[in-house]
């Protein structure tokens, strides 16, 4: 069976999924459901991580999905370690993703603070998931760092623009050897088959499901261009050709005779 | 139930296959059986129309399948009607996918030819599937032609090279009455899944099946991919952005007070 | 010396331009001055070709400027054709930029409309240059009509938005025995110096030049693209590579030896 | 007057050369000659600065170029940091390109030794332009730690691909105080007439230059669409559009009243 493994763990699912910006509790449980997603990312600073009957908190099932605390809207590495050390106190599982974000704009991650933060992270023990800019040497550096994974945007975060930054990620993918988990920017089903037959681990998505008035139906629909992108990948995909070759090859043959 | 329709039938699977450049009869239906399709074309100059133990007819069960016979290789509009009023005189139902390609390079369709033979076919009581270039001004003359379909080319066939067209095939989706199909190019289902996304009614798919160590693989894989794409088209994609968007929207406040 | 060729006459530019939309005559004056430009295309529809005192018309140097009238605003070739021959009969030379555009909204020609009046006019003794799809197959039709040069549309008109087909352009070029002319669609410099670049003949330019405050210098502007990306094409580019290369070719050894 | 300034120089040309991979010395004096560039850069790795006789040093009238000294094949900041210092040890001017690059394939600069040798060699009293990659955050990061300039690269060194990154060098533009120089993947003058659209100061080029058979001419080229690049910038753009806009306005008008 085809199963990602991040530390020490096994997943079914390729397709993580965030829980911000939904306009209900509802409406984020049915995008949770119906994407199949193991993993739910939820922000450190959105909740009040101590409290079991935290509005948030108490409506994710955690038999069934892991809960990945993040560290949204952390500016350094310093806020960020800060965050995750509350969340482990709190008795969440060590597992952390790493966002340090300066740039209040475009909310791009900071590279120099994320390997910081994950150095201490890894150190102290946590399974440390870096959100990324989509740079190569960083990735690597990453990895050294004690990384569990890689996460590196596909584009500025809410965008919904898709692989903007596919010619690096291919480099990082090619490279790394942790799970390479694009994260950020993926708008629409397609992008995330993209990402997968790109040879990419798994995918995050939140904006894109929180985005349309069926958060249900387009977390099916990522579910399955997740899977098409993984499947086709594991099959074999063909090379791009520059010139045209006929689906009926008798053709040419047909042609002299004619 | 999202069906399909064309002419007067319905069909569940909005992914039709081709059955050209496979390794082995096996291979080929073993890409029609995990595709999921309901139609599959096959090249006229490739069969013996008339001898139902053709070795690859014979394959093809037409119970299950709607066989749409093909002018592949066709130069002309009169050796694309020949071909079709052969098919019709050897007990085919009347449906025809519509290829004139006189150049052997790109296999190119050619517009005015296409054009021509689509109003003298249709006149016949063909079910005409017009292979089209992505033309959006040429789609509505063929929509008044009576074609049944329009099937723009996102690529030159057998290039895999996805939807390079995709500007031009956008205005033909906004402005069409029929279905809109997007035929050769697709090698990907990321690829369909994009086409699928803007809205175009179901894809046509070959080399990109027969181009696998495993079609029966890549089939399912481009059958979610184009599930997916329908899906998310369906429940309403959101619109792309310039400038980032927090998935966490409380951060904005945090960063205030903090 | 690097001359332009279309028909029996010779041209030093390679960037053609439009006088609509421009903000005053002496605005699209100085554009036309600072482009280099050896052509100016009119709209007929848009000036009393039989009235030497045209508001216009009479703005233009005839003895600088090739004025070449084009068709905007045909949808038919019929209406096509007669505003070809009211120019012509007004003393005009016999060149004409044949445009037919039944659509109101996008503006895109009309293959089987642009094909049937460039016939019927070539055989008058008229010099066509036809607005056209990136059609390939179409190219070669309309070059057997007798055009003089095909000008395929990089993207619809007055959309700014460049090269969206550049791939089909590329094959038009490729099989062409006539210039090939990019019209419509480039909003930059840099879009009329990849049409040149990729072989391109030359470009015509409009709303560029009108889409400004500054259309001498927007002028210039595209004057210096079209010879850059002409200047390259001849010279030779290199090819794209997917890995890199450094520019520094001892550091591999240095690297060793370190 | 139009002027580049970078630290307390300023310069008129906004293309800078470097002088890896010619086939000749002479080849590479041509392409400088030709370019006009004011800025030569030179990999310190491959020459013997110590050696006014060194074979490629004597050959750049020092008089007329500002001799850029490059770090190309260092591995991290120390390494760097030692050739910077040699430099300027040889009585070269305090101006460093600065390039980390651990990678041996793909070349790409390391952010976080980049950052670091960019910080020490500025508080050295160095006019620090570094190459980086297209990271908005680190290209703040840099101008806080006092680069004279940032340099994002546009693609992997070497392979002619354009502005893969530029999305991200749009953001970078936008955000900067100090000026985008562009570096890296500048295959054609269509990518240098981009990058100076989008706002960027200036850009490197060299593998374009000695990648070709005609060194001057492609030189010239650039020039050419650097200027047309900066010129249409400074003139102002036009918005792009997603629906045609008639280039003859009226037309509408016309086309209602017949």
């Amino acid at each position: 069976m085809d199963l990602l493994q991040i530390a020490n763990r096994t997943f079914r699912s390729r397709l993580m999924v965030g829980t911000g910006k939904f306009s209900s509790h509802q409406a984020m449980l049915d995008a949770m459901e119906h994407s199949g997603c193991e993993i739910v990312t939820v922000a450190l600073r959105r909740v009040d991580i101590n409290n079991p009957q935290d509005s948030l908190l108490s409506h994710i099932d955690r038999e069934r999905y892991l809960l990945l605390p993040n560290t949204s809207g952390a500016r350094t590495a310093e806020e960020a370690i800060r965050l995750a050390r509350i969340a482990r106190a709190a008795g969440c599982e060590p597992w952390i993703k790493l966002e340090v974000t300066p740039d209040p704009y475009y909310l791009l991650p900071d590279p120099i603070e994320t390997l910081k933060a994950t150095e201490i992270l890894a150190k102290e023990g946590f399974i440390v998931l870096p959100y990324m800019p989509a740079d190569p040497v960083l990735a690597k550096r990453l990895e050294e760092a004690g990384a569990a994974t890689v996460m590196p945007l596909g584009a500025p975060i809410g965008t919904n623009r898709g692989l903007l930054t596919r010619d690096l990620i291919a480099i990082i993918i090619e490279q790394a050897r942790i799970p390479v988990v694009v994260d950020a920017g993926l708008g629409a089903p397609s992008h995330a088959a993209e990402a997968m037959e790109m040879g990419a681990a798994a995918v995050l998505v939140n904006t894109a499901l929180a985005d349309t008035p069926d958060p249900a139906a387009m977390a099916r629909a990522f579910s399955k261009g997740v899977e098409a992108g993984r499947e086709a990948y594991l099959a074999g995909l063909g090379p791009k050709r520059l010139q045209a070759s006929a689906s009926s090859p008798l053709t040419g043959f047909l042609r002299n005779e004619s």
